[in-house]
């Protein structure tokens, strides 16, 4: 018989880990004995579980040890991670290990390292001297490059459940359209308020003034619904009044919020006269030529042709802003980048220090940032179909909640919230 | 050569109508010759056209005239309408003309007469001396009535594009969740003040200083989600406010209702502390036992059992109630009409007066509301699934505006608009 | 310090029961000790777990303790249910015991008595001389009955995972239109397959020689879009091949059947020509008022008028029945039964046998059929659009497996696999 | 008054084109007399209709004379169509016309000259001499380019009604899961059928043998849940049979297809065991690194590492594909295109002689080949979500067939059509 023991610690009944993992072993076709449990009687401690796992073969058994890692199982053995040269660029050493997004350590010399800009998919670039550990997507790898492989000397931390019970809590994520909003909008919005209360904080006073854990950030990843749907105005307050830092979008966001400004019509349809103004549906061509031709985004509110809205307040409060282009788009707008791996990486670079995702009104956009967010960062996925924000958590990218409302109806009772005097 | 001429008169181009005439002489292998057109340069003109149809067959000509009739073309040589008598109750003539929802006209003893109480998919029953037409249901036909049957001496009338150009008016009528709905909702809000004004001043000063046309009563059909979503108190606002005046829903709506005022949660939802209560899922049922034993919601609020909410606000303000059972339903409560004719009785009995219907987040009961309500009604459907006011669009119920959003979101937006403090 | 201790058995590992008792405690703000646990390594022994439950009053320990039994923990201290008496026919006692739609047993003179006819949401009424215990809804119970209140003396068996992996295995149960729907239709088709076999075997050679647990009788229910998207032919070989016993529909689904007999259509759409058919949303209506002539369905089909389909096949091969109404019924057909209440009774009344449910393109009678369902019947709820299933398993009301497709797809797959020769 | 006679010349009535025209004037608060009218009583036979529009200012004419013009109506006094100079690369003279996606003629000259390429919201670029009109993306407009302006001199042909009365005809286009998909699936087989043998005809006997309007390619554009659903061995033999000449896809659709070749899952989900495969999430990354390692498709599929599929169908079909990156692609695989741009580019040029769009179950893709495709060509769009097709004809895309069923049962009902032995 092939036996191998490993630990599971922390909140393992609670966030139902335990479970999993006894239910992986007999799925697998494995057996085991309970060596060790001590289950944690309040919130704040920690179980603790040894469990011997037996398996037929030993090639079952590695991948029993590898199939329970996932849910954070310690192998009680523990070495060092293994690792092989990338042989070309762009290409990873055969049994690479893919990253999971949730916080990971790796183990260098007997010490283990955290990995660095961890995110779901990515391999697992290691330096020795100094020990370093980075997560990499593949097409960044370099011929040469030492890469994680297999799975031992790898953990993985499973998130436990916050302290305060508020929308984010773990286990209350979920997806409906017969709940009510309301609190969930309110949580929102208090944590809105915290990120930009400590982003002021260390602002004025240093880094130290802060809470480093909450973020400095909110990302705001929207489509242009919003702007179809009257939410225009709204986020542009919410912009003004400093709640949004980083914007992820395409190029229809902000194309049908310019024509807005210059037109007063989305896709056509006439947003205070409620109908369609004649060739309307050519206004966001000429509104994106008219841009072109401005140079960019900023040139063209600096310059006073573009006079209100969603760009002309991200240009004024300088938001971080990454405009990812698709397939479908039209012109584009001059600040559109228009290469997929390029984009990805601009998204990547925008991340650290987000402390709340909001994704409002779009796929795409909404899944291309659940792939690169790390699992801890909260975030609230909107949208009027409620498979967009199941589709996020199927793909286990993080822990989301969904909210099933047309997206101006959602941006008003935000701001709301923030004391919004519309 | 068979050939028969007819007339349409009206806003022919505009409505569409003449096209789909001739469209449907040409599928149906007939030919045509236009003998007269005349076309109105304005809006308030009507225009005219005289169609010759010729068909191979005597047989083809007359399915074409009936074809075309629907779309209100009227056969030049006019006889009165046939009849013939059921042979057992509940049973119709084989040939029996089915209805549609729109204004109708039979010819008795060359005499065009107003069919009483049309709806979709009726019967007509005619009376002789004095002349009478009314629309009547198959289940409630007796033996021996006298029924109209095949398609002569039967005129309908379409409906026209109305002169003001709000969210009603004909061929804006559509289903997006990519508009802004505030124009929408705005112009719900104008006609529902528009009918409280008119409503109020009949009852103080007689039906002749009253607009007939724009009806006393606004119909809510409503479905449980209002209540999980949030929408309980800004409901019962607009029913205390007097801008309801009949309500049609099934048992689920006064129960979790009436479970909000009793438990706080609504299907075990805590609604102000926004998480699951203990054993919450029981709470509907220990409410519907509860009202069962007070005998109706009427004494259920009047002895202080219930206090607050939809259900009291019905109670206080004589709002007409009509609750409809359906096989999904637990208890039910003891207002619930059980069996489904009885209740499409109650339902046609509450009509009358109707100048606007409000459908929020139910399918059944929009479906069946949609069934009996004639054609000129202005309706609004809402949901959070496009399929259901698509759904009633296909069913050419009635020019139903849809809006795809939460129910929440809407009601606080229309009671915004008519100026709720919440 | 208020304690109890508690027992957990069975798989409580694999089915989550352990975590979801422990979350359950210390959400309420108890706290425990687990004096004793015994994890079963293998799929057929059982686990045991003994925990100790603290909580500062013995009010919130009441609470807590009912809290874990619909979990299936048992105190250890076991007294009799408690009992109180109808105030009132159709009236329950205040404190009544709802019940789950998982096997419950209750304790009566010491002796734990299995209640029968066990369903959600209803109320269990006891005999005590013989003991007997029976669910009940709330309609039709009597003044005096003597109704089980409170959470002692009652245990209830959560579900084990079955030994075969199929499709109904725990835990598999999901929704997703992303999954490849042959293993799912397969394992449908072989469960129909062995159903009819064990039925056959009882029918010829009595009850012992069949398996009870299996079941005799596949209970399909189903909505008109299986007639308007072209499954009519294969669900009619369905029934003549002997694979559904029991049906249960409402209006609609007959009367397009019987109009495709009649008229070649369903809701006017040609079925063969691929096309509308002039005056074809008639024909509905006209099918109806036929049968109603006919005076049931029955003597349609055997008078000749109703030549082939679902009603005839359901006729010849003795189908039960069950067709409810509901309010946007036209007509109806004499078979419908227009008492909701009725209906209900019927559907149960047809329940005893069903070893697995179809649930085919209807959102009402699937969850009308979901409420009355036991836990343990294997189910399958097929639509296009992925709300129904998933509604269906939010409301917790059995392990149903979602199928997100058309319905003729299905059916066609699922006869192709019981050798369909279409 | 302000005067200008304009005249309308086809099936204007059918199309409902001398509706909408007439509806345009009125409703932009024009008048108009109709001057003449010729209604044809065949199908083949062209009406004709001249009408005088009045209006107030000359402005107003002026853009009432521009938005009849989209309908087909042309303007009596006829002068060549205006052009300005591109003031920069990219950017486009302030009063471009935006073309539609309806064969289009520019007057040059005196002389009316067909602008080739044409496509949705482009620009047009003439030629003086010879005379030359093409449609070209703003993007690629050069400095110095003469680009046509305003509404003068230009027409636009709106489609006719296809003789053939098969699904794709006019006005029967529509998008309902509540329609027999049969005669649909028959009638885009039989196309497909007809255009491989124009193709193979073309091929053998030259250019002159065939029919160019019908088309020698079939335009296949896919997602990825064709492979997760079980699609793929279906999809593969339409390939092999050489009815699929081109395939526009993402990164996912081919990452998973290989995925199914290398490991037998897709997403991780073993496609024959039907349930997880341990790891299994990583195999498309795994696969994904092993192409890029090859160095393309076309090499992985020639060296045998991938032997079967959709990919491996395609590489020995010498099937045109177009693999057009986004930003939510991990790798990506090495034949893909990131940048969008030239993606688009690589969509265009693949598109002369397609004859019939089949979109399957992909958002992004369908839409941006939506964009891209010139009216005449039918296409269809299958999604299990009605958003998809509703979308694509919302955008005025084209003349778009809609079903809602999921990606396999449609190829497998298709792939019968053509005698597939499956």
């Amino acid at each position: 018989m092939n036996t191998e023991t490993v630990t599971l610690k922390g909140h393992i009944i609670d966030s139902l880990i335990l479970a999993k993992v006894l239910d992986t072993i007999l799925q697998m076709e494995g057996t085991f004995d309970i060596s060790e449990i001590k289950i944690s009687a309040t919130r704040e401690e920690s179980s603790i579980a040894k469990i011997a796992i037996h398996a037929d073969s030993p090639e079952l058994l590695e991948e029993i040890l590898q199939a329970v890692q996932l849910h954070g199982a310690i192998v009680e053995e523990i070495s060092d991670c293994s690792t092989a040269i990338a042989p070309q660029d762009g290409v990873l050493p055969d049994s690479f290990y893919a990253s999971s997004h949730l916080p990971t350590q790796v183990r260098l010399k007997g010490e283990w390292i955290d990995v660095e800009a961890i995110e779901m998919d990515l391999a697992i670039r290691v330096q020795h001297d100094p020990p370093h550990a980075m997560a990499i997507p593949m097409a960044e790898v370099k011929i040469g490059d030492d890469i994680v492989t297999g799975r031992t000397g790898i953990r993985v931390f499973p998130l436990e459940r916050p302290k305060e019970r508020d929308a984010f809590s773990f286990m209350e994520a979920q997806v409906s359209s017969e709940r009510p909003h309301q609190h969930v909008i309110a949580d929102v919005a208090k944590r809105m308020r915290m990120i930009k209360d400590n982003r002021e904080k260390i602002l004025r006073q240093g880094d130290a003034a802060g809470n480093a854990d909450l973020g400095t950030k909110v990302l705001f990843v929207g489509g242009p619904a919003i702007v179809h749907s009257g939410g225009r105005e709204v986020l542009s307050w919410l912009i003004e009044e400093g709640y949004i830092h980083v914007l992820f979008a395409g190029n229809a966001l902000p194309a049908h919020d310019m024509e807005a400004s210059l037109f007063g019509t989305s896709l056509g349809f006439g947003l205070s006269a409620g109908c369609i103004a004649p060739h309307g549906h050519e206004h966001h061509l000429r509104t994106i030529n008219k841009v072109r031709g401005a140079g960019s985004i900023k040139q063209a509110v600096e310059s006073g042709m573009i006079k209100d809205g969603i760009m002309a307040s991200c240009v004024r409060q300088n938001v971080d802003m990454v405009l990812a282009g698709s397939i479908r788009d039209d012109g584009p707008l001059p600040d559109v980048i228009t290469d997929t791996v390029k984009s990805q990486g601009a998204m990547r670079a925008a991340l650290p220090g987000v402390g709340l995702a909001l994704m409002v009104a779009t796929t795409l956009h909404a899944i291309a940032t659940g792939n690169c967010l790390p699992a801890k960062v909260p975030s609230v996925c909107v949208d009027i179909n409620p498979a967009v924000p199941t589709k996020l958590s199927d793909r286990g990218s993080f822990q989301a909640v969904g909210l099933v409302m047309d997206s101006s109806s959602f941006l008003r009772q935000l701001a709301r919230e923030l004391n919004w005097p519309g």
